[in-house]
C-alpha cells in the first residue's frame, strides 16, 4: 500500500500522512489516529523497516534528450551509477509520462535503487505520487517550492548570475540586460536576484525593462535580445540564461548587424560544449551539470532521504565564470561600417 | 549454459557450435556429435524454444556520453523502446566494459529484451561473448567485418560520400581532399569509396596524398585540414569524415587566415545540431542516427536474428545532403586583406 492510497483511505492528504510518518506535532490527534489505523489495518511497512530488494537500476527522468544539458546530466549520473554497480534507465516525459499511473506501476514492477528527476515542471499530484514511492526520489535543479521530503541539488544560481554581471560591470557596462528562464523556476528568479544584487552593489538603479523572461532554448534568447535592443536605449551587454539562449542573442545582434562582443557583449550559463565552438567562444558561468547529476545518484541511492523533521538534503553546487570571447568594454572598436 | 561454455566444454570454438545450432554442413560429424552430447548433459535449450522472460528493458552499449551523436542514438533507441512500452538501460566502456565477464554477469542476472552495441571496436572474443549471450543483439553503425551473426543497422556511408563530393564538383571543384575516420572502420572505408568514385565519373585523377584519416573528433578535422592545406597545391574544398572533424576545419582555416566558403569549401557528416550554429552553417551529409537506432531497437527485440544459413539482416538507411552555407564555387570572391 502506498502513502497515496493510505491517505485516499483515510481521507487526509499525502503531506498529511508524511507528517504522521515523520512523527510531527503539527497534526489533529483523531486525524493522526485515524491515519495510523489505516495503516495499520494495511499492513503498511514504512520505507526503511525492511531493507529494499537491490535492483542494480538508478532511474533518471528528464523532459527530452536533446541537449548537451540532458547528455551531461545522463554521463555524471552514470559515472556515479557505475561506482556503486549500478546502471541508468532512461524516462522521458516526451515519451512516456513520468508520474503517470502506468510510469508507476512498471516502475514498482521492476524496482529501482533511486530515481532523479530532472523534470522542470511537477504538478502537485505528480509529486505526490513521486513521494509514495518505494525508491528514493531526488529532484535535480528543482523548480521553486518543491515538496520539502524529497532531496535537491542545484547550482548556485545566484552567485553565478552575480559573477556574470560584475564581471559586465567591471569591463565598463552601465546598462545591462539579463534574459532568464521561465519565471515559475527556482533557477530563474535566483538568476534575476543574482543580477539585481550585483547593479545594486555598482549603485546601478535596475529598471524593470531590461529583465525579460523566456524559454531556456535558442528562441527564448532571440526574443529576449530583440525585445531588449528595440528598447530606445539598448543595453550595451546582456546576461543570457542559458548557452542556448546566448545562441539566439547572437542571431538577433548579427540580424541587426551588431557585432559581438565590440557593439554588445553576451554571456550565457551553462558551459555546454557549444560554447567553444560558437565565433567568438563564449564567456559563460559553468554549471557543473555532471557533477551535480552525479551527486543526486548519490543522494538517491543512499536514501539520505528526509529526518526527523521533515526536511531532505538540499545541495548547491559551485559555478564558475569562464571568460572567453564574447564580452568587451563598450565601444571598444569603431563603430560598423 | 551459454554457448561459449558449450564450446569451452565440448573442445570446440564458439562459431563451431554457432554452426552445429544452425544445421550447417561444414562440420566433422565427431565434432558435431561432441556438441549435441555436451549440449543434452548441460540440458541447454536453443534460444526460441522456450520463450524469454519479458524485462521491460533494452541495453544501448556505446563508447562514450559526450558527443550529440550518442544523444541521437539514445533519443531513437528510447523512442523506439517506449513504443513496446520497454526503456533503454545505459551502458558506456568508458565507466564499464561492455562483454566482460563482469559485465555479462550482471547482465545475465537482470536480463535484457535485446542490445544494441554502439561500440567502435570488438575484439573477436567479445563479439563471441556477445553472440553467446541470451538477449539479441544488434550493432549500430558496425566496423567492418562483424560476425555474421550478429544483425547490423548502418547507413548508406558510400552514397553519402558521393553526393558530397559531387555537390563540390558541381561547385567547379578540381582539387578536393577528404578526411575520413579510422581505416579500421567500414564507414571510413565506405566514405573513402564514395569519394574516389565521385571523383572517377567526373574524370579527375584521385591522389592519395588528397586522402587523410583520423579520429572522428576535432583533433582528427584539424590534423588533417593541416595536413592538406600544407601541400604545395591545397585543396580547394574538404570532404569531413564528422561534423566534429569540420569543425576542426574551421578552426585550421580560421587559423591561417582563410575564410569558409570564399577561400575553402567545407562539408561534414552526420547532420548533429551543431551544424546550424556554425558560422557560416555548415553543408553536411545527414545520417539519420535516431531513425538507425530505433531500427536496431526495434530489431533486437523482434529477435530477427540469424536464420538457417547463419546470416543476419542487414540494414542500411538513407542519407541526405543538406546544403547550408559552407560551399560555394573556387575563389568565389575576391582574395582576403
Amino acid at each position: 500500500m502506498t502513502i497515496a492510497e493510505i491517505a485516499e483511505q483515510a481521507g487526509v492528504s499525502v503531506p498529511t500522512v508524511s507528517k504522521v510518518l515523520n512523527g510531527r506535532a503539527d497534526v489533529a490527534v483523531a486525524t493522526r489516529e485515524r491515519v495510523q489505523q489505516v495503516m495499520a489495518e494495511s499492513g503498511y511497512r514504512r520505507r526503511g523497516s525492511t531493507p529494499r530488494r537491490r535492483t542494480g537500476l538508478v532511474d533518471v527522468v528528464l523532459d527530452r534528450l536533446d541537449s548537451f544539458w540532458a547528455m551531461e546530466v545522463l554521463r555524471g549520473a552514470e559515472t556515479e551509477a557505475r561506482r556503486t554497480d549500478r546502471q541508468v534507465v532512461l524516462n522521458t516525459s516526451e515519451n512516456d509520462e513520468p508520474g503517470s499511473r502506468a510510469w508507476l506501476d512498471r516502475l514498482s514492477a521492476r524496482g529501482s535503487d533511486g530515481i532523479v528527476v530532472v523534470v522542470g515542471d511537477q504538478d502537485p499530484e505528480t509529486a505526490a505520487r513521486l513521494a509514495a514511492l518505494e525508491a528514493p526520489v531526488v529532484l535535480l535543479d528543482p523548480v521553486g517550492g518543491s515538496d520539502p521530503s524529497f532531496a535537491t541539488v542545484g547550482a548556485t544560481n545566484w552567485a553565478g548570475a552575480l559573477s556574470a554581471v560584475e564581471h559586465l560591470i567591471a569591463l565598463g557596462h552601465r546598462r545591462l540586460g539579463v534574459i532568464s528562464g521561465p519565471p515559475r523556476l527556482s533557477s530563474s528568479q535566483q538568476r534575476v536576484d543574482g543580477y539585481r544584487a550585483a547593479l545594486r552593489r555598482a549603485g546601478i538603479a535596475s529598471e524593470e525593462e531590461l529583465i525579460r523572461y523566456g524559454d531556456f532554448l535558442v528562441g527564448g534568447g532571440h526574443e529576449g535580445a530583440a525585445a531588449l535592443l528595440d528598447r530606445p536605449e539598448p543595453p550595451t551587454a546582456i546576461f543570457a540564461g542559458s548557452d542556448m539562449q546566448a545562441v539566439g542573442v547572437y542571431q538577433e545582434a548579427a540580424h541587426r548587424g551588431l557585432r559581438v562582443p565590440d557593439d554588445l557583449s553576451v554571456v550565457g550559463f551553462d558551459d555546454i560544449a557549444l560554447c567553444g565552438y560558437l565565433r567568438p567562444a563564449l564567456t559563460t558561468v559553468r554549471q557543473p551539470l555532471a557533477r551535480m547529476a552525479a551527486e543526486a545518484v548519490r543522494l538517491a541511492v543512499d536514501e539520505l532521504r528526509a529526518d526527523g523533521d521533515g526536511t531532505a538534503p538540499r545541495l548547491e553546487l559551485a559555478t564558475d565564470l569562464v571568460v572567453r570571447a564574447s564580452t568587451a568594454s563598450p565601444n571598444s572598436a569603431s563603430p560598423p561600417g
